[in-house]
């Protein structure tokens, strides 16, 4: 692979902002706990365009009076609960991106992710890290969003009969027992997608809960407004959906979730034939940020370690030991979560360290 | 335990600073390797003393031209091989904190920590974690600091024949063919002490290598200037040594080293008998962040997570369930690092979000 160091009148054409589409959530436009190449397009698009799409939590119905409204409600109630599988997310999609092809990367550039309502849900899940330390009980914790400080502060909780197996389940609490949560605790907001990705290459649907090469479920909170994921396209036309909106969530995501809220997301998707890389990699103002999957914390480190001296190699020019040398001095290991699956670690590199030559991989 | 909610008299005269040490690195006042309760105290302190003491880098003789002074020549040559061990760092002490007991708590605020040197050292160690990946071979990479703009760029890199295996190696490359390194990239320094801590209460010479519930090998990159660190007190006395000072590392370190240097570090002791925590606890402007240790990341990351609640339910006075939502939405987990024999995770919070009570675990 070449280093991107040209800024190309081509590339500087394709990122120029194309139509503008909008993309509502519907029982129409979701596709609800799975990838699959199978699935219709909803939405066609051209390399650069606008896209104005709609992430729903698959939460909401924690406390359908603040989380739901008329298309929520819909989704909820006319997609058939025995279809949700083998995953539990809403996403919103697939798109196809003209002219995609396996080998490509899509660049998506997450603009704006707006609340669509101000409150949100986190559950301690029967799959979180400290279950059993619980006495294996599920609760509830509703927060608040204050969309001009962007905090969020607990709202009330209320415990779980039964453990969350259907996705979508309902289970408000209008009139049990609800209970204070986190007196005089605010924290900051930080609204981004748990889950978005393109379709993999595999002839049946796939869960959308653990992490992969495509994306999917990463959780890593800082996939927001002003943040680039590049992801390797795996089929032809992309075929990519967002969900699993969050309004804030801590590395690890240990409860199981975040504060899963829906959220009104804008973004726009690039298509690069000119560089490559062989997992979901994330651009922030500040940071290069690569992801390590694996079936525990220690594959995921060396995943995550392998990639980060794949970027430093093959898109900056170091020597394998020079790059070395860089991440153990330079480059931060995080736990991104430990409650999918497949668990994930990353690693971030400040961007400002380098010496300039172009903008890696921004073709403007 | 009880919420640390009151500003004590007592308190505020236990940070008062007191006497003003200078703690030299000589042969007589280092031991090489070891924790141990049978260690001479080198220096008696009360409880708000300040020290000014020396660390030096077992790496030095890796360019001992830019790293060896009089006094680390001297540590390096009259202290017998034979005996550095069972581990690598060189600890200057012990200091003898007066009225210590077993079960109190260390708080030791680290004010200042001056490179002696303007250079460091990086191995590329066969502890690495990608050791294999590089056909089993170390290198050497010194850097050169700017103490003005406080980064570090690389000088040069070496090869070096056979493996580390003895402390204090001398394997300077004066004639060798030295490569350059990493042309054009700065890095910022992060000056901190890798390691530091109390005399475990084990009755044979500890390594310095894996950290523990003492503090030791902890090689947190946050522990530096303007940074409180609380060590559970094991043995009478505390016996509080310092050692492996870095001037950057990244989370993780995984080529098995940072950039390894001198540092000479001002300090306060205070003796705090008035609350207790499991682990190392570490607060800087910013964030409390304990940490946790296993014999993978998977282990460490339950001791983290653990400690992280212990340190929301018994010192902010949350329930269990409350402090799990808040964890998974606000709490970010971090590879501390994954080359010192027990690896090691860090969870870190922000102090802001909490409503004001006191000032947890500042007396003053």
């Amino acid at each position: 692979m070449a280093l991107i160091n040209a800024k190309s009148q081509a590339a500087r054409a394709t990122a120029m902002p194309g139509a503008l589409h909008h993309l509502k959530a519907t029982p129409e436009t979701v596709h609800w706990g799975y990838f699959s190449p199978d699935i219709k397009p909803v939405l066609h698009v051209k390399s650069g365009d606008l896209i104005h799409g709609e992430a729903i939590t698959h939460h909401a119905g924690d406390d359908p009076e603040l989380m739901f409204d008329e298309n929520i409600k819909r989704i909820f109630t006319e997609i058939d609960p025995t279809t949700r599988a083998p995953g539990c997310h809403i996403m919103t999609g697939p798109i196809y991106i003209e002219d995609a092809e396996p080998g490509d990367m899509l660049e998506v550039r997450y603009f704006e992710m707006k609340p669509r309502h101000n409150y949100g849900s986190n559950l301690q899940a029967n799959w979180g890290h400290l279950y059993k330390e619980f006495d294996e009980t599920e609760r509830v914790t509703i927060y608040k969003l204050d969309p001009n400080a962007m905090t969020a502060s607990a709202l009330y909780a209320y415990d779980v009969e039964g453990v969350y197996t259907t996705p979508g389940r309902i289970t408000h609490c209008p009139t049990c027992d609800r209970s204070e949560a986190l007196p005089g605790i605010t924290i900051p907001a930080r609204p981004h997608l748990g889950t978005a990705g393109v379709a993999p290459a595999v002839n049946e649907p796939v869960s959308t809960i653990p992490p992969g090469l495509h994306g999917g479920n990463i959780d890593n909170w800082r996939i927001g407004a002003g943040a680039k994921m590049y992801y390797p396209v795996q089929v032809k036309g992309g075929l990519f959906s967002i969900g699993d909106p969050h309004v804030s969530q801590g590395d690890g995501e240990i409860s199981g979730t975040a504060i899963e809220s829906s959220l009104d997301v804008l973004f726009q998707i690039i298509l690069r034939k000119d560089f490559a890389f062989p997992s979901p990699l994330l651009e922030t103002p500040d940071y290069w940020i690569v992801h390590g999957f694996g079936e525990d914390l220690d594959a995921a480190m060396k995943g995550a370690s392998l990639d980060m001296m794949h970027l430093l190699t093959e898109h900056q020019g170091l020597s394998r030991h020079d790059s070395y040398s860089l991440m153990s001095v330079a480059s931060d290991f995080g736990v991104t979560q430990v409650v999918d699956g497949t668990q994930g670690i990353h690693c971030r590199i400040e961007r400002r360290i380098f010496p300039e030559k172009g903008t890696f991989t921004d073709p403007e």
